[in-house]
């Protein structure tokens, strides 16, 4: 069979039309299930009502950056707008500006379903796991298929109105900015207020994990949503509309020269199918009989991924696509289960990594860090041998098919890995969900039963996000290697329009290339620790308001019925910091690529993706592996090994489990979305760097 | 004027043993210094029998290791031996010997000095801080001399007898190889004694450092000794013989096109300037009128600076050299000041991370550590910034003269940059000279005046190893990047014979150098871990023993008069401990380099080489960083800040600072070694990457 591209756009429409279907009815379900108690309900609201403050406050300064940013790309890019295309440079703000909305509205549809659903699974374990593990997971559902509903909605109609894949590079901007600062924002309001509640709690009073005496325990639940449920959602967003703009981009010069719409047609029957497999997933997913979440959790992922190999087989047989480019996207889908499963061995608290650095925190807490940041670099290894021979082999698979179709065969290897991204979605929502019922409960005193139900959950969600987390930085790493080929495709129509030499690629013999990579390399190590002292200045600054509250009112400490601390006060304290400390990371970065472009040209930005790539991957599976292994390893202690809770080894492993936070939640997961930024500037601003740069 | 080749090498060896003969006279000097104090003697001979002891069980274990090497590389290299190529494996496997033979010795007369130095510094340090700062730093400039004399000699000897610039490749590989085993196990010896020295002493059991009832504190002596002079020996050498190396392969190829020796003249008079330039340096030492010690180190770093800049321009502009090739070394001398000053900012207690890190203390360990993690972070940016301005600068100068000369231009960048390595390595043998002669005059009950001067003297050395650690690292990267340009040299060479197609440069478009990249950058990762696992499991151990000590032997604890712990079972520990941890970490570094190659072949192993640089770099400028700012935020507090010693604050640094000791005393340094090793064997070996490997 033979289809326009008309019927490929209008298909993935009628998917993502379908998933946002789907959501609304996951939406009513998880609404209908019963609640009463009042305590859950009343802190609920308070949860509830923090996160929507933050994101207002969040929301109304990143629109104000988005605004400035629109105003600069109309009239810069994709050339200047007094060089006379008009309607070019509109369409590119407004691209621009659709993708900044709809990353937005993915976070404000996850904050709104999960701060429901915290509270129905709270109150559903009192009727067992089964029933709280599926409001639980299917609240974080309607996330998951909103964001990828999203993103197949809005690149379809991008492509439909505008059929011009800069205006999707545009777009895709539009989301990584957005992602960038929410993913950061989001990230250091939770761990702000996460260690300061652990700080004054747990380690100065002893009192219990969500205690409602401390200040700040609200503030932790709230950063809960806005970090892992907004954050998260937006970065997903930003990862998978990148890869899908990367892969068009590609393909859209590949059909130029091939005639037809053969490569376009293909990139979005495939996220189409990616999306319906994520949908079957998601509607299948029960927990079996012996009630274990892990299970129900990595089983609907595995349905997912053999569903979406079907449907693209069958796909690839009905419209007659390239095997060789399936082939790509399979490969691309295996060595994400296999980063996956390597990337779990150092975090599976069942392994000898967490043993030895449990065993290491008995010497102190010198030791639990040196021991963690060993396995953490030693973690780097295979995930990097993995992106590495994923990305050979989807070359090598799509080489022969002719020039170009290489780099293709490698951006849809990571649409591959990114096809299950609905699950992984759903996933990473259901941990801060199941987090806060954790919460919930404790506040409203639902009993020792119900706690351990909400921990059997919570501690699933940790697990399975080793492995989704696996594909996130996988994906990552072939996402910017295919941005790299959108990149030169960029560089090469805009030479051509002006008569200059293009490019054929990045010689690191090349002084000027290797200027870049060294610079490159520097700014995902400077953008993380901006973001790690960002944290640290503002935990400290909430530590000091908690000591207050204490200090100044009457009965807190003592828990006297009726006293109750200031909540809003901390919520405010970490709003504040969050979005005082997270512009400056973001422009230091943004600043250098631009800076870096002018001097060296279209040569030393190529050098500084790459550098950016190699230096962002091995940074970002480092601290969120290392983060993993440490907070493994103290829960692995509080369960009784090494000494157990309260001994000298458990205090060391909470100074390695404060120091990972912040590597995991903030400043880790960060780094992706780091990366995609610049590739994408780069790429935008292909035609300033190639005409005003100081050396050519 | 016009000399031949001849003249150049004739200066060289004139040169170097004219170092000999003044390093013998400084010696003598040191020597002839006063010394009466019993128990110093008797410390002092424990000490230098520990170290003796050491270095004779890692040479033994070295010298198997290395005649395996040996024997593999007649075998083998440059080609296979059955290939009929008997003469020049032969002069291959030789070449390596002396490398491996020259590097073994430069460790041994550091040694012997050092063990002598300490004690004479201690017991000049009752006549006031003038003669005791004389006596440590002409001990230090013994080594200093010995090492850039050895490298002078030996190079220029191999040149003279072989005239064969892959034989030199040899020869530095054999200085290569035994640096990363001697600054490894030197580096996992001193930090298990250090560490677990102060953790039972200083944390534990509250007495103070180097008090003599501590079974580990010979050890600990003794491990300034191995792992700061003769593994940093080991290190410098080897740096040093391969900038040489690099440029001077570079200069053969360029000397081949252009006829006469004009490149490899130049090389050797720069390199000859260098070292009569540190001659001259060391020789005008003094300390001022304010006995300043720290002025005194660096006026005579800059005094050699100037020399050097002015022996080089004489000649330059006598033999008719290249101005331009001038400019490119001095480029790289200024450049390393450049990057020795920012260094110092992150690791300087005037300085704001040092404060900041002192006032995250205060709110606990996992404070240190973020905070640490976050500047050490910080400040790769202005160093890798730094290495790419003058790499870049280097090339643009010397490109003009013709095809090839930029690479030769960042070769002699480095030959610039590490021209003062004479002084690098006086200066840093200093510093564990004067922190031994600290020791030996707390053991020796010298009075607190005494331990005032040699506090001041220990304190000094660490300052101006900030800068000269600048200069080293600065000095590494480019030197890298020049051996890559010889590796190009030699597959070119090698293609050429072969009939096969030469090499141009390195595209990372290309998948097989993206693949080589990736897993090139994990490697440094990969190796720091397994060197900090090591010194961690090896302080285990050794703190089990102390424990044992303390607990067995009576009246130890009490200090009973005539009680002396077993200091040699301490040692012992240290020694086997070291000895079998660094084996696997070399071990993978090379065999993963050796599979990369097989499998990618030369493009693979091109990727491979800019990865490992890339990521090398960055980690070892964090690692170095991150330990100065920790060592010296614990020292700012001690001196009275946020809380003085004994507070939390104080605690908190205490283990910032033991996760600082392998960072910045055992991984971080091994680093650049780890890449020239690297480096070199894809030099060596790049005749049969090229015709063997599975994709070509």
């Amino acid at each position: 069979m033979k289809f326009t591209i008309t019927f490929f756009l209008a298909a993935s429409i009628a998917v993502s039309v379908l998933s946002f279907l789907f959501a609304a009815w996951l939406y009513r379900w998880v609404k209908k299930q019963p609640s009463s108690n009042r305590r859950i309900a009343e802190v609920g609201q308070l949860i509830r009502n923090g996160a929507n403050t933050f994101l207002t406050k969040e929301y109304t300064v990143l629109a104000k950056f988005a605004g400035v940013a629109a105003l600069l790309i109309f009239t810069f890019l994709p050339s200047p707008v007094w060089q006379g295309n008009l309607v070019d440079n509109l369409v590119m703000a407004l691209s621009y500006i659709c993708g900044t909305i709809f990353s937005a509205v993915a976070g404000v549809v996850g904050i709104q379903i999960a701060t429901i659903a915290n509270v129905k699974t709270a109150e559903a374990a009192q009727s067992g796991i089964k029933p709280s593990f599926m409001s639980g997971f299917r609240g974080g559902a309607v996330m998951g298929m909103a964001v990828v509903g999203g993103t197949l909605l809005g690149v379809s109609l991008v492509m439909l109105i505008t059929n011009n894949t800069t205006a999707l590079l545009g777009f895709s901007f539009g989301a990584s900015s957005l992602a960038l600062f929410a993913k950061a924002g989001g990230g250091i309001f939770t761990k702000t207020a996460d260690i300061s509640a652990d700080l004054v709690g747990k380690v100065e009073l002893g009192i219990p994990e969500d205690d409602p005496r401390n200040p700040a325990v609200i503030a932790d639940n709230v950063g809960d949503n806005v970090g892992d449920v907004a954050g998260m959602g937006a970065d997903l967003f930003d990862s998978n509309v990148a890869s899908m703009a990367a892969a068009l981009v590609i393909a859209a010069s590949l059909d130029k020269v091939d005639g037809g719409s053969a490569n376009i047609s293909l990139v979005f029957c495939y996220a189409a199918a990616g999306l319906f497999a994520s949908i079957i997933g998601v509607a299948t997913a029960r927990m079996g009989k012996h009630g274990n979440p892990t299970k129900a959790l990595n089983s609907s992922t595995y349905v997912t991924t053999a569903i979406f190999g079907l449907l693209t087989a069958a796909a690839t047989w009905a419209f007659q696509f390239e095997w060789r480019i399936w082939g790509a996207s399979i490969v691309g889908l295996l060595v994400g289960v296999v980063i996956g499963i390597a990337s779990d061995y150092f975090t599976d608290d069942t392994k000898k990594p967490v043993h030895q650095v449990a065993k290491a925190s008995e010497s102190g807490p010198a030791f639990t860090i040196l021991s963690g940041i060993s396995y953490g670099f030693i973690s780097t290894l295979p995930a990097m041998i993995g992106i590495a021979i994923s990305a050979l082999a989807a070359y090598k698979l799509c080489d022969p098919i002719g020039p170009g179709y290489a780099m293709f065969g490698i951006s849809m290897a990571a649409v591959g890995m990114l096809s299950i991204v609905g699950m992984i979605i759903s996933n990473d929502a259901y941990g801060p969900i199941v987090d806060n019922a954790r919460g919930l409960a404790e506040m409203g005193n639902l009993g020792d039963e119900v706690l351990d139900i909400t921990d059997a959950l919570d501690s699933a969600g940790n697990t399975v996000k080793a492995v989704t987390k696996g594909f996130a930085i996988g994906a990552a790493g072939l996402t910017v290697i295919a941005l790299l080929g959108a990149f030169i495709s960029q560089v090469n129509d805009a030479a051509a329009e002006l008569g200059l030499k293009g490019l054929t690629g990045f010689d690191v013999m090349n002084p000027i290339v290797f200027f870049g990579l060294l610079i490159g390399a520097a700014v995902p190590a400077v953008f993380s620790a901006m973001l790690m002292l960002g944290v640290d200045r503002n935990a400290q600054r909430m530590v000091s308001e908690i000591h207050r509250q204490f200090r100044e009112i009457a009965g807190l400490k003592e828990g006297k019925e009726g006293v109750v601390p200031e909540y809003d006060k901390c919520i405010e304290i970490a709003t504040y910091g969050a979005l005082k400390e997270l512009i400056p990371a973001g422009l230091v970065t943004i600043i250098l690529t631009i800076i870096v472009g002018f001097i060296g040209g279209v040569q030393a930005i190529g050098g500084f993706l790459c550098g950016n790539i190699v230096s962002g991957l091995l940074l970002a599976l480092f601290m969120s592996n290392a983060g993993g292994l440490w907070d493994n390893s103290k829960k692995y202690i509080e369960s009784g090994n090494n000494g157990g809770k309260g001994s000298d080894a458990h205090k060391a492993a909470v100074v390695g489990d404060t120091v990972g936070d912040p590597f995991k939640d903030t400043a880790g997961p960060s780094i992706n979305t780091q990366i995609t930024v610049v590739s994408l500037i780069a790429s935008l601003m292909s035609t300033l760097f190639l005409t005003l740069s100081l050396i050519r």
